[in-house]
């Protein structure tokens, strides 16, 4: 069982600075508590002992005589130390702290914050918070929380199968009030605050272990530990996440928020696309998604991408083709039979192709909109089907649902629906839908939108294989090299031993050594000047092409000229230009691959992916930039060696796994020849912190 | 006075095809005129005369003994055409053909539907639809139409400034009841169906002319005249327009849906921006920028850029952030003062800094409040106001209400309103906001982007210059030339004698000549070969550059052996390659500005807008592409000139308009070299249909 299930199955609820004053925060928990129906014990603690809601307070929480497993404490800053100090006591394993005035005010704050934590994990007592507003258990009317949501006259609580964490408190608890209005029923609410010792991925992974979970909604600022939440959407669990400060600007407010360093955001959406969460941009959108988490279960393993759209009106039928292509899913092509059925049934004003638009007279005729709908669901170029209506009026409903939900289930192909039209026309049709199972949306482009969710979680996963091989295993690497020493020729060096393709070249030592080592590189070579701290060397004048053995005394001197060394290397014809490099994050070393060269800046066409990478993971980063259009040839050029890309790009992240921290290591160009002629490592940089660059005695 | 307004403010209807059985479609608008109070006459027109939902029934239009301004035609499609002939005969200026099976059906329905068109305006008589769900006045109760909406047992008109249009009935009165539902007051509904006629463009100049109308939303699935729509913008008039038919898919589901070609979604894009209308993604999207339609007149004319937001969740704050950069806006610097002022203010757990956080606490503190607010308001650098909150319950609605319309009445800063959270949490919540002239929104994704379509509604429009000089103008062009006759070297030549700069050079005659070309052009010239027919030269080998005297007579030996003739230019050095075309589309001849040279399909990077352009489009084209940053200089490279291409872009626009329909030039590349040394259109194409041809003869 989990260890943090107090925070929504507790056997009993201590709520220590309870007060008795009408509308007092610490009040609210234990009116809740008794509100909502929670059968354990409710022990308000409050030094004097007097009577909270009715009911008999306790000095502390050691006085308490039956089993505590979860406290709230909801003291002034200063006091939550001890607090937990007493809860640790009094044997509560799971502390859930209100109480603001930590990190989020300032340095006192979060020295206090480090205290809290320190003293927790001295005493073995998982804390949530601080500056939280609790946590929900619908199923046992465990609301200990003090979000004014309870208060509200015509609160109730709606029990279901999802889980929702916010770091957010009054947002979050401001998205619970929406998916109850909606019917969306949760299990588990959680908001996890400043997050300073459960965070919400770990809340996360503790929730999908539930028995009865069946999805995760999630708002973060921040994000800690994805591996975990990759592993609980590798279990199976769907998860979507509404992940805040996209923006720079938004980013800075949620580090100021939270204290968090922000990851940027390009980083943040390939980690989260490589852990299998659904990534969504804003709070309606989270719930819509999370509306068609019931169906999981249903399309498991399916794909989803061939889409028929039915309808009685015209401009819905556009409206979710729009969508359907604008989200990688398509318009499903009907077969021949399928159209030849639905002849028979659509008026002439209709339309049979996809999106087929039924009229509303065959609509209001029960049997023949279950023809045609048995006609399209049993089509086996149908993926899902998403169903249109708009003014549906009260009486057209039941017929609707009955037709829609009996082709599901006959046929196992899910069906999404959509209603663009006032509530008060068919005030039941919501409850009716949800009750059959049908997700139902206002617009088109919102039910498309949580389709493609659906296809996401029902994809079949390829277990990823291993990790790639480190460069130690794949070469004869010996000893770690020293980093800080390495120039652009001992990085080459480096890369060549690991197997890795690089220019035939050396440094020369004078005039005469230049014109060696252009013969030894072919007769035609490019000099380059290796100045320590030279950046765009091009720019600078520090690379010279063409050099023939005559021009190379000349070519030397004048590449000398510029302070550093000189480095003579072959001329590699000319191919598509990319760029790999590696570099660190708060979510952890990246590898990026894309269009290099001089169009670097311009195109800014660069895909990238949390360390390890597999071959899968390359082919799909060149895919998703312009090199996988470059690499075939544009314009009649043949196709370069895109294999090879692929072997260097897997070298290079292997060779990255082994870098000190911090270093950012900069390949560009890489420049990769015609089919079967592999690729060259043109350019290297390696950039250390200052950290490393002292510890290595730099 | 508007000649359609009978459409929405007739003195009598005419409802030609009336029942009496209850349900029947023939019923319904004679039943709704009655029920939403409808003051003007209510004809019902059936043969028997028997009477119809208790009203006196017609024989036919000139039986009707009172005035009859407006006709529903609600007849079988093959009795149209007669009773239009019968509303002509009597007088009725205005007819609403509900009736389906025109051109939505087929070829035949097609022809009924030309018919129909012809006979209208033979007879002098405007036609809405066919195929259409009619019209509603909603200060006059004139509900001419039959959509279920108005059968729903709680349905209510919601009088209001807006118009909306839709060319889909079902959609559009679907969207219609959720504007009601949301209390968002609409004065004029037209449904133009199939838009044999008046088209939903004609519909809004006229409801752009109507004494209150504030703005105007409409669907569109095909956009018919464009120009009138820039006039009604031009005019002052906010509009805001759901096109449907974004993706390939979608596209071709209109086109079958209505009939209508439809232009790339790109071209609909630059024309809509072009003409000043605000386009949306999606219904609510549609309602939401209708929110804020209001506000046009308090801000019209004032740059709205940096955004305040006030909040009471953290959480909101972030998401409020990351909308206003996605949406181009910016976060406002506040001021020192105002920061101060606001320090006074925000207990520690808030933030000062924008997102100001100002906290539960001072929100519930109407003086704090009030104050935060003002200072934030009063700051120079704030020129609208994002307030967000989550669970706000009913007693805290009044007071923050008062606080927001004080600051919008005492500043005229707009202040735009989030509330994420259950509408039972504060049930009066949206109405007094909407009542004190504050949108409120459920989450701030939503809001942003509605207070982004206020921007746009009220930014400052510079009236665009004339028309540039057509080359006829600009130079000594003589009669118009025989385009389908031009070869690259002859569009060469006319460029060049319209101004426009091209490279030295000519045919040549035989290998003799050709080392007198080169001569001619500096002594380094590039061969080509003139094959018609031949495209991408380059991939066939046809073109060869770096020709000295020397190599003249081989290289053109070499080009001539591929059939055509040989052309000698003068070598032109690197610079940034671009493309400029025009093309035709359904919305208007078009002038594209992008990335070119072998880069042309992999960037895929172009900017387009309909003739005629001016500099002013032109400079935002360049800046719309990569090709700003590349004329800048890119990697320390020095910048291009700029201004030449803008000079030729201008004269191509000003030539593209002499071309004949269905023409297709392109100019690719046109390299601009460093600042001052100009452009060179080193390649040039064009294309002309087969008719263009047949008709010059070739």
């Amino acid at each position: 069982m989990s260890s943090l299930r107090p925070l929504w199955a507790a056997r009993g609820v201590a709520v220590i600075g309870a007060s008795d004053r009408t509308g007092a925060i610490g009040r609210l928990p234990v009116q809740f508590l008794q509100r909502y129906g929670y059968a354990g014990g409710i022990y308000p603690i409050r030094p004097d002992g007097a009577p909270v809601a009715g009911l008999t307070s306790y000095g502390s929480v050691a006085e308490v005589p039956d089993s505590v497993d979860l406290a709230m404490v909801m003291v002034a800053a200063d006091k939550v130390v001890d607090a937990v100090r007493d809860c640790a006591a009094a044997g509560v394993p799971v502390v859930v702290v209100c109480s603001s005035g930590f990190a989020e005010t300032g340095e006192a704050g979060a020295a206090l914050q480090d205290e809290l934590v320190a003293t927790a994990r001295e005493l073995g007592v998982r804390v949530l918070g601080p500056n939280c507003i609790g946590t929900v258990g619908t199923a046992s009317g465990q609301v200990s929380s003090f979000s004014p949501l309870f208060s509200g006259e015509r609160t109730e609580l709606v029990p279901g199968t999802l889980g929702f964490v916010s770091q957010s408190g009054a947002l979050g608890y401001g998205a619970v009030s929406l998916a109850f209005e909606r019917g969306l029923g949760l299990g588990w609410v959680v908001n996890t605050g400043n997050e300073a010792d459960l965070t919400a991925t770990e809340v996360m992974a503790e929730l999908a272990t539930e028995p009865g979970c069946a999805g995760l909604l999630a708002y973060a600022e921040s994000l800690g530990d994805l591996p975990t939440l990759a592993k609980v959407v590798a279990g199976g669990m769907p998860v979507a996440l509404l992940k805040a400060g996209r923006s720079e600007a938004g980013a800075q407010a949620a580090a100021s928020h939270t204290g968090a360093l922000a990851a940027q955001d390009r980083v943040v959406d390939a980690a989260l696309r490589q852990a299998g969460v659904v990534r969504v941009d804003d709070v309606d959108e989270l719930l819509d998604v999370g509306d068609v988490m019931g169906l999981v279960e249903v399309v498991r393993g399916r794909s989803i991408r061939r889409v028929a759209v039915v309808t009685t009106s015209g401009g819905s039928g556009i409206l979710a083709a729009d969508a359907i292509e604008a989200r990688g899913m398509a318009l499903a092509d009907l077969s021949e039979e399928t159209l030849a059925t639905l002849d028979e049934i659509v008026p002439a004003y209709g339309s049979t192709a996809n999106p087929v638009d039924v009229t509303a007279s065959v609509m209001s005729n029960p049997a023949l909109f279950n023809d045609a709908l048995a006609a399209i669901a049993g089509d086996d170029g149908v993926d899902a089907i998403v169903a249109c209506f708009c003014v549906l009026t009260g009486s057209d409903v039941d017929a609707v649902v009955r037709a829609l939900s009996r082709v599901r289930e006959q046929t196992g192909v899910p069906v999404i629906a959509v209603r663009t039209g006032a509530d008060h026309l068919a005030p039941e049709a919501a409850a009716t839908m949800r009750a059959a199972g049908l997700p139902v949306y206002q617009t088109p482009a919102r039910a498309v939108r949580a389709l493609a969710a659906l296809a996401e979680f029902a994809a079949p996963r390829t277990v990823r294989g291993a990790q790639p091989p480190t460069r130690a295993e794949s070469a004869s690497a010996g000893a770690p090299p020293d980093w800080s020493a390495l120039d652009e020729q001992g990085l080459k060096d480096l890369l060549a031993a690991g197997g890795l393709p690089v220019p035939v070249g050396r440094k020369v030592a004078d005039a005469q050594d230049a014109v060696a080592a252009v013969k030894e590189a072919g007769g035609r070579a490019v000099g380059k000047a290796v100045v320590p701290g030279l950046l765009h060397k091009s720019d600078a004048g520090g690379v010279v092409l063409d050099v023939t053995p005559e021009r190379a005394p000349e070519v030397f001197e004048r590449l000398a000229a510029l302070g550093g060394e000189v480095l003579v290397e072959e001329m590699v014809p000319g191919g598509v230009e990319t760029l790999i490099g590696s570099t660190d994050t708060p979510l952890g070393r990246i590898i990026s691959v894309g269009v290099g060269g001089v169009l670097t800046e311009v195109v800014a066409d660069v895909a990238l992916r949390l360390l390890p990478v597999d071959r899968e993971d390359v082919e799909e980063m060149l895919d998703e930039t312009r090199l996988g259009r470059l690499l075939a040839g544009v314009r009649g050029q043949e196709p370069a060696d895109r294999a090879a890309l692929v072997d260097t790009v897997l070298g290079i992240a292997a060779l990255a796994a082994e870098l000190p921290d911090g270093a950012e290591l900069d390949l560009n160009p890489v420049t990769v020849l015609a089919d079967g002629q592999g690729c060259r490592i043109l350019d290297a940089a390696l950039a250390l912190p200052h950290a490393a660059l002292a510890e290595t005695g730099d």
